[in-house]
């Protein structure tokens, strides 16, 4: 007997964030820790979850669904990637499932897992995502919209002008994670100090990104030489080199745009900080954006749950 | 009393290597220690001088040059940039000395730094180099002429087509660094094994560099997605990674020369493995290369010594 009621689990690298969401929609109640798949030890996976929302588990049938990478290779149960285009249907009917019910002699109980999507560029080259299909999904995105989502492997995702929520293409860019290894492992960081955002390095960062991201492994050498010749003061380095990376980022990807995507509005969807810069290095090269809502982790795991229909 | 002889000193980031040159040319003697700038304390550069080649100032009047990092802020003694172009005479014009008697009742003893040089782009963002432009004169590059010095920091240096030795421009490209922060320290560098040498992934990454130069940051990421598709194997995901880097500053680097460049052999300098990779991407881009003698940095320091006329 299910209740119809929705355990969302939103289960990446490192940290596991469940939201219990009620028949109607409604947020029940919202619980993070930090046991990402990387925290797992030894495969106890069911430990997690039980950890974080065992009593959801006691007290109801919720349905269990769990979207990022507990569905690769290193998580719980892999989910074979869907190849683009790939709809939110596809996704629900492509649902992996493990059993949560920790007594050998219970009932099996499911979580499901949602599948992660791939795609391949002209040349060969793979681009895979785990999460973030369901978060565009949640984010409710135009037909024909594109979204952005920053953070350590920033993906670009474009909606099918067709067919509403199916994403049609995306590329990764590797803009987080340049950042910190550059920041905290290279030359740049050195004569880096902490200091309050600085608008104007940021800006200038952006606009150099932009104009020059065909010549990234060159430009990235001018955070030294800006630091070293007094254009950039040691407060200011790491917003020049976030904004340089963002707008290599918006270069590189602009190009890959049809006109019509580059006239309409960008939805951005992650940490609010990180898509105020985004936002702000968008207007600077003339794109629009809009915010998704937050949440949309657990608004596109119920999406799929209605999709399923698993009463 | 002069000898006519050079201690030509080549004192870099982490190495401090020596060479004793007669007054005809020939090598006397060379030595090395890990004496570079980093490694030095407190400020005792006589020190560490006298424990590379102490007998060879005890048994000669021979003349001292040093070329890197010893002239930059970090180092003994600041030797200001000279701007492009910039010839072997303005470096010889420009040596900044110190004094290396280590006993204060003795008469001074100097060594002489050269100074680095330094270019600026078009949109304002400067380009420094301190070891490498007296290198450039040591491999007598011919008119026109273009060569690279593959590293850490890989430079490209354009010589002048109508004044012999005089550096025009050049471009420093991080490939380098980002090889190792990116192996070291990144996601990428995760699903990598030891191996022999792979000519194939190696080729592989210069191609994709080549073409997709200007969306480097997406395209590392396929460094990962190869690896987890089994496109490349784990051992050959170092080589695919270092050719595709490789690919990428040539890539950025050729739309930055004259048709006439393009045709001529380039000049690689520096060390052989890697110069050996660098000529096989250069090949692959339809490029000629050839390599500079050994000892570059001795020969160019020798030339200074020589437009100095230190007797």
């Amino acid at each position: 007997m299910q209740d119809k009621s929705l355990i969302a689990l939103d289960w990446g690298t490192s940290n596991l964030r469940a939201t219990w969401i009620d028949a109607q929609g409604a947020v029940i109640e919202t619980r993070s820790l930090a046991g990402g798949i990387m925290a797992v030890q030894n495969g106890q996976f069911v430990q997690a979850l039980y950890s974080v929302c065992g009593d959801w588990l006691a007290h109801s049938n919720a349905v269990c669904i769990a979207s990022g990478m507990i569905g690769s290779r290193q998580g719980w149960q892999e989910a074979p990637y869907l190849d683009c285009p790939a709809s939110l249907h596809s996704a629900a009917a492509a649902l992996v499932s493990v059993n949560i019910e920790p007594h050998a002699n219970k009932p099996r109980r499911n979580l499901y897992i949602v599948p992660g999507v791939r795609c391949r560029s002209s040349t060969g080259q793979w681009d895979v995502m785990r999460g973030e299909e369901t978060q565009v999904w949640g984010a409710d995105v135009p037909l024909g919209g594109l979204c952005i989502l920053p953070g350590t492997h920033s993906k670009w995702v474009g909606l099918s002008p067709q067919s509403n929520g199916q994403i049609e293409r995306f590329s990764t860019y590797m803009t987080g994670e340049l950042f910190a290894v550059l920041s905290q492992h290279s030359i740049l960081g050195r004569l880096m100090q902490p200091g309050p955002f600085s608008a104007e390095d940021f800006a200038a960062g952006v606009r150099i990104g932009l104009l020059e991201h065909a010549h990234a492994s060159h430009i990235l050498f001018s955070v030294r030489t800006a630091g070293l010749m007094g254009q950039v003061a040691p407060e200011g380095l790491q917003d020049y080199l976030s904004g340089m990376l963002i707008g290599i980022e918006l270069g590189s990807a602009k190009t890959q745009l049809s006109p019509a995507q580059c006239t309409q509005a960008m939805t951005l969807i992650g940490d609010a900080a990180l898509c105020q810069r985004y936002a702000t290095a968008l207007a600077i090269a003339g794109i629009k954006s809009c915010s998704a809502p937050a949440e949309v982790t657990a608004l596109g795991l119920r999406k799929i749950f209605l999709a399923q229909e698993f009463l």
